[in-house]
């Protein structure tokens, strides 16, 4: 008899600008997967070729205004492309996808920074991807002003990050609330702590995390 | 009193592959603009800067499959540009617009060509276009071996173009079938006859357009 394949986890990981996602996303890995995780590790818009020219067109300086829904709608082209070739693929065959964020960077940036109706993102949520949602939310959260001043020491700013800082106190905003709305799947990580205390969290997660796997295999 | 502009007319132009839709909209172009009428030609994808980067994304030659809902995503995402900075404005300023190609050419391609599910494009419809819809659509038609050949002479195939002739079949089958069931906005012209019979059908056309210029200004 076959032996049926658990379907792998959908972990994905959010926060604004300068919360140290990347750093800390490499420090996830490394974890996992000397703890015998098999994992994908991905990032949005993004993941797959079509998605990261989508990409490119995305964080360009534009001399004439995107359309917010056009960018909206590219936003979930990425992902859909993304779903099909890779986070789909990878979850059915068992693997684990940790992936640098999701759909909650698209409520958090056009709905609450961009002050796009936040219907439209719940239609286009539901047109691509159905009923498939992240298993585990890693939210790091910082002070806007901290990310920022972290944002502009890495160099030269995109066209996402030449917003206003009232932008990202908005973004910020509702990715808390979403924190607070699905309190079941986001972990909330205080990312302003310094680096030791930041990892204490992660690594609390990190076990939490394990165990899943342990538990499924 | 300041005078109320009339809004103008939104003209679109339909057809599948090597049914001359190019020469005819040049004919139609120069037959209005010589009589009067204020017109913005265009095209589907494409028309804005962003549009046409989203095209060639659209009819490059990939080595990876793309995603049919992603490519759905990308041609609305190029649409929601193309209203916002070029239709939606030049129709609110009294003038009219003749598009080369728009929605109806999603359903033929994309749910009858590829054949995904027309109700995807019915809700992409109307979160992006709300209840506009063209005013008139010329549907240039003829036999789908015709426009192959025509389309062969013509130089080297994109991807849509390589597709199978079962595959263009479905496309002429859905044109005709939009075009039966909104018959109020469809003129349907027989592009498999010589040119100089396709012309007098299309100066009926362009006759019947002018007229309704005459009515409004």
């Amino acid at each position: 008899m076959p032996v049926v394949q658990p379907r792998g986890l959908f972990i994905t990981v959010e926060g604004g600008e300068g919360v140290g996602k990347s750093t800390n996303i490499a420090y996830l890995r490394d974890y996992l997967e000397s703890h015998g995780v098999d994992l994908t590790v991905t990032r949005e818009p993004g993941g797959t070729r079509l998605g990261e020219q989508l990409r490119e067109l995305l964080v360009a300086q534009r001399a004439e205004a995107m359309d917010p829904m056009a960018e909206l709608l590219i936003i979930f082209a990425a992902r859909a492309q993304h779903l099909s070739e890779v986070i789909e693929p990878a979850l059915a065959a068992g693997r684990w996808v940790l992936c640098d964020r999701f759909t909650d960077a698209t409520y958090a940036y056009q709905s609450g920074g961009r002050g796009l109706d936040a219907a439209r993102v719940r239609r286009l949520e539901q047109l691509v991807q159905g009923d498939l949602r992240p298993d585990f939310t890693l939210l790091f959260d910082a002070p806007v002003e901290l990310g920022m001043a972290r944002a502009r020491e890495r160099g030269e700013l995109d066209r996402f990050e030449r917003e206003e800082v009232a932008f990202f106190e908005r973004v910020r905003g509702t990715y808390l609330r979403l924190a607070r709305e699905s309190s079941g799947r986001f972990r909330l990580i205080d990312a302003g702590q310094p680096l030791e205390a930041v990892r204490e969290q992660l690594h609390s997660v990190s076990r939490e995390l394990l165990d899943c796997w342990g538990v499924r295999h």
